[in-house]
């Protein structure tokens, strides 16, 4: 056994069975000893994100938990079952990223550089003691920096960069945000501030409007405002606006701000066209907390479009050269424009308490929950 | 005046006026010589496309219609009228593209050239006796072909052409179409027989899909069938087709559309994916045969993508040498893949009398009307 490597740790387990049964456990697993090309990491920070909650319970009904023997199960009802036949009876780690310290290394150069060092890592199985990884594949934080501080380092900064990178690589010099108070919200008015990018942020209270234009936001509107659809049209006619990131998903927001951007561009038409404006509106769903139906009220001519949008799918089409300055960026800039900010640290056997469950699965705008899984032991 | 210049012409007009009144009427304009690098058309057939009819009727509110010295008009909903500011009290000339006989050309030799021939013109203002062109700008008809025959020339011939290029430039492989019966569909089949491209044509009646399986189609499905979905799914396994063009737009026929994209495709998964395949699945809306809300049920992942598709603008994407071979190809196969069939020729007068309007207006599949601005004077 490689020095530093304490052969074994705790790992969560999330399992749903054929007979439509989420069982969530913890289980004790090998820590392999590092390839030359691999370190061995102790994770000490990972987060819960929205999409850690999709393969941690996917669609089980919570009413129906119970714990027993500090294992957690409830029922999948059946309907869901066909869409999750790939995953059926394959007890499946969790948790997409994190940081911790290099404990063990690999006899290359790269590797062996990396031990005693905070490093951040994306990829699975987070939710556990010891993870895994290629020397290359993780990502060193500056001296300084505590695992906490580095746990939020690719789902959130890289999605935020990923919206203005999309911005940019499709012709469009100004975006809107909607859900705009999260973490995420706020790396993303951060961002626009440093790079001078007009955005549009689309809250649903007042209290988020005050956390984002407490950070400096100019534009932060408030769907439940009787004239919401009136300041949007404004708003997107003064900064052109002509992109937009949704993170509701259902509903008729999203078709809303496509209509309230071809009312900001006819402003300026000078010529009837039957088909709406020549310019291309697009609205991106990047994620569901409305999971109804998407209605659209097709108003805004025929330049226009609707997609999902996906960090994974975003990296790939960019290629490794141009992800990899973007995550430089967010190593550089970990403590301002990318610091996250969680509820509370909870431990591996506290994420499988019911109560403690309920409060990490509400997804209250500007909560969220950091997993340390050396926490309790 | 110009050797075949006759000085003047019949053109129908449409009005919409401020105060909300439509007001169809025939127009004395003058003809002009050509410049030297145009030639006069004596236009003698032009198609009544759905594009044409929104132009001519705008949202009028037909319940109103009224016939009066050989004008016509009616009542336009005030809440329409915003968004037809930029036409507003402006008597507009209608017809988008059409075929007749040059009478008089200009100095230059490509005019020349086109002296007595009849070529295909588009670009508006075809509802009329003539029509002034740049002689680059028109489609020379082969020897032999009538305007009749050549009235048809762009919108439908390119738009089918373009819905299989948007599919070959997107890299998929082959292609779904809705409301497949019409005119364009039928183009649309014959150009994928030609070409070896699987389509899948999407239909509403027994008598529709007869019109489909008589020109060779192999996929043609009935939307009112009750297990139009399974079926549709089978043949978009079998096909493997990924992008759709559809004419109705509202309802759920595209958000169906894409379900089954994404359960054909899960059909071959191996591993489990929670955003669902990574393949990217597509659905342009083309038209507005149903002009409610189009409603998206997101049960495919997180890659596809909505969005309206003109051929305006995708001619403009491609730019005018690839534009000029796909109009190179339908001057070549005017009388085979891309011969129309109408229903009756009509005169300009005869365009402007309440029950012709009701019949043209229709919009039934399979029937389609041309103008033939020299009938009846």
């Amino acid at each position: 056994m490689a020095d530093g490597n304490p052969g074994k740790g705790l790992q969560l387990r999330s399992l749903i069975t054929k007979a439509g049964q989420l069982e969530l456990s913890l289980a004790t697993v090998e820590a392999p000893d590092p390839g030359p090309d691999e370190v061995l990491v102790r994770v000490e920070a990972s987060p819960i994100n929205p999409s850690d909650l999709g393969m941690l319970l996917g669609p089980a009904d919570l009413s129906t938990l119970e714990s027993q023997g500090g294992k957690l199960s409830a029922k999948v009802p059946e309907r869901f079952l066909p869409a999750l036949a790939a995953r059926l009876d394959q007890d499946m780690p969790v948790g997409n990223e994190g940081a911790g310290v290099v404990v063990a290394a690999g006899s290359d150069p790269a590797a062996q550089a990396l031990k005693g060092r905070t490093v951040a890592v994306l990829g699975g199985a987070m939710y556990a003691q010891y993870r895994i990884a290629k020397a290359a594949d993780v990502l060193p934080l500056p001296q300084g920096t505590t695992p906490a501080e580095g746990a939020s380092c690719f789902v959130n900064p890289l999605t935020a960069l990923g919206m203005v990178e999309t911005m940019r690589r499709e012709g469009h010099t100004a975006l809107v945000h909607t859900a705009a108070a999260s973490n995420l919200g706020q790396m993303l008015q951060k961002i626009c501030l440093a790079d001078g990018v007009q955005l549009v942020n689309i809250v649903r209270s007042a209290a988020q409007a005050k956390i984002l234009t407490d950070i400096g936001a100019k534009h932060v509107l408030d769907s439940t405002s009787p004239d919401f659809v009136a300041q949007l049209t404004d708003a997107l006619a003064e900064t052109g606006a002509t992109i937009a990131f949704d993170a509701t998903g259902g509903g008729r927001l999203a078709s809303q701000i496509l209509g309230a951007m071809e009312a900001a561009l006819n402003r300026k038409a000078t010529a009837f066209s039957r088909y709406g404006s020549m310019t291309h509106k697009q609205v991106y769903i990047y994620g569901g907390l409305d999971t109804g139906p998407t209605e659209l009220v097709r108003s805004y001519g025929m330049a226009w479009g609707i997609g999902g949008w996906l960090l994974t799918y975003f990296i790939m089409k960019i290629g490794p050269a141009e992800a990899g300055k973007l995550r430089a960026r967010v190593a550089a800039e970990i403590k301002t424009t990318f610091a996250s900010h969680y509820t509370a640290e909870i431990g591996l056997a506290e994420a499988l308490r019911p109560e403690v469950l309920a409060r990490y699965n509400a997804k209250t705008t500007g909560e969220k929950y950091l997993v340390n899984p050396q926490k309790g032991l």
